[in-house]
């Protein structure tokens, strides 16, 4: 196991009605606030008419930044520093998912900086104090509302790229399993494959001593696994829709990276698909990882043997780990169909025409992941697996 | 799923070496602090004078209360808090386990009070505020590290009392694994009951849908199982004492009460024996814990029936359920016989003199637990059913 520091300060409010708390949990931090969203969902649900009152309520003043969109964009990220800024904002409250809480971090970040913001994602500056933030979450997937982390599209050459400190963690979020029951199927599916994504990064690691955190990680999959086609069935029903929640949550607070090095080259390589073709980042994650899988489980059969069976319930095959490995890929690749994501590039009408870009871009800082080391062939050879 | 705020903001420091840091973690905090510790092992063990050379390079000024006792006593408490006031200390460091922080926490809620802090223990007054603490662990067992609670006795009447506050989580804790190479087995097998005992506080509730609560829960156990007998047969396995550090603290830091409310009526009914007997406090568990569970199990033949499966690897019958639910508790009682616990009273030579009195003592403020509201005759065929 290797030395970590687990520094997790997000206050967790989960549960019905809790948007009403909103307001009190803002006012120890300041008077004056940006509310961040994305489109007008958030209007016609009523949950912006319960925020705004909840905040009024404490006095506090609001200045409003919409039009976040998925993969959202730097440009609205450098109009909402311009806002905070003329307006001296002690706070942005996000209400919505990982697109919106992500701009906030960067805005929140952005305001404390006087050169542009994007040079925290080109690595040209490092982030070391935001403002604070809190979250109202609608769409369980990112994990974004505790962890430290930011990814952001410039849309001046589609690059899309990711950023963290530990200042950009939420001081809180507020999780009502109820305001996810509009989700659509398909954003509910893409939220799973997401926080699922989370895990995945986590679990394939080089590590062998990681016991506690490998049946934390399968015990967060299996509850995933279980609730998904609950939720998509019975969109209302708020038990399944708190699980999945808080397992989005627990997915990428950074509790399941303890003691190991996580990979990530998948979500990179993603990064360059959703970059270019503004695919959502769940779809993307359910064609690339079941190829990443494929390409690199031969690194640890064993890892990906016990993966199949406790993930998947697969009996493990003494004298065939590798069947037992593959069998546990082709689970997943059935379970992402099964919930309506798309295992192929094909069925997401994407053609082999930018794997060599694409796979140039992923690996222009050097190569991707931590548990096989991938350079631009094998990203390469990985999009050309998920045709 | 109940409505639940999970707000831990103890950072987690984990791994090889990492007591060295204590005194940077210190330093924001202040330049006066409380080193507060057990008996003599620290300073044989060379991990006194690491942790002072850590703190005085920082220009901390140390003032030390060594002395704390298993089941840590009130008479030590009023000390360090008049110690405290008359320095102004701004910070308590604990370099020990539970015991240690626990009177550590009494001391840091104590200063900001103006009356007699046993206060907090009878409920006479409410804990609002407290000086932060730190903590070294030496111990993995109480999941105090992390926890907002502290227990006290009170030897004017050998009182065993529980109280808490969110400002008692410490600031910071840091585990290193190898500081518990030197545990006794006995101290090792009773800091594995303990653990074990948090979660099973938890585990046990009338809450039916709590999937991935339960499914981290059942992960953490199974992890402490696998590796109490390792860490007991090679004392300095660093990974099986790593992955039993961590777990202690996961059993202990709220994640595993997430939507349910626990009923901890067990550790009640335990409290009263150490502290009239002196018992340490996790052997104690180790003889109600099975009893309480053979009282309580037809509450949700069910629940004990998926603990046996899943914790133990019991297979379901599914047409006698109580069966499989008894052969859990069956496995239980086994394994703490196999780490060297007591499972009986009579093996603590411990009578039934006091039965009655202990049992009128811990229901004397209400019926105990919450999965089943335990009664002092409840309580009275508890310790008959231990004996």
């Amino acid at each position: 196991m290797r030395n970590f520091v687990f520094d997790n300060k997000t206050k967790i409010i989960f549960g019905k009605d809790q948007e009403q708390v909103v307001g009190k949990e803002v006012a120890p931090y300041g008077k004056k606030l940006l509310l961040h969203y994305g489109g007008g969902s958030i209007k016609e649900t009523g949950l912006y008419d319960k925020v705004i009152e909840s905040l009024k309520a404490q006095g506090i003043e609001v200045f409003e930044l919409g039009g976040v969109k998925p993969n959202p964009r730097v440009s609205l990220v450098r109009e909402g520093v311009s806002l905070c800024k003329e307006h001296d904002i002690d706070f942005i409250l996000s209400v919505g998912g990982g697109s919106v809480i992500d701009s906030a971090k960067a805005i929140a970040a952005g305001v404390k900086y006087d050169g542009d913001v994007w040079d925290f994602y080109t690595g040209k500056a490092s982030i070391s104090e935001s403002l604070p933030t809190g979250v109202v979450l609608t769409i369980p997937a990112a994990g974004s509302e505790s962890s430290a982390g930011t990814v952001i599209t410039n849309e001046d050459g589609l690059y899309k790229r990711a950023t963290g400190h530990i200042s950009l963690r939420p001081q809180f979020a507020i999780l009502n399993p109820e305001l996810t029951y509009t989700l659509p199927a398909y954003q509910t599916a893409a939220g799973v494959t997401d926080m699922m994504s989370h895990i995945f990064e986590r679990y394939f690691t080089n590590e062998q001593n990681v016991e506690l955190t490998d049946r934390l990680s399968e015990a967060t999959l299996r509850t995933i696994i279980h609730n998904a086609p609950v939720v998509l069935e019975e969109p209302s029903n708020y038990d399944a829709r708190a699980e999945i929640m808080w397992a989005g949550t627990l997915a990428h607070n950074d509790l399941l990276d303890t003691g190991r090095l996580g990979d990530w080259g998948s979500h990179d390589i993603e990064h360059e698909l959703s970059g270019i073709y503004d695919i959502t980042h769940g779809a993307g994650l359910a064609i690339i990882f079941p190829a990443w899988m494929k390409y690199v489980y031969q690194q640890d059969v064993n890892r990906f043997a016990q993966f199949a069976n406790r993930v998947w319930g697969v009996e493990i095959d003494l004298n065939n780990l590798e069947k037992t490995a593959l069998a546990g890929i082709e689970k997943l690749e059935q379970f992402f169909q099964s919930i309506g994501m798309p295992t192929t590039l094909r069925e997401a009408n994407i053609d082999d025409k930018h794997f060599e870009e694409m796979a140039k871009k992923a690996t222009e800082n050097g190569p991707l992941g931590n548990f096989v080391k991938l350079h631009a062939e094998d990203v390469h050879q990985i999009y050309k697996l998920a045709q």
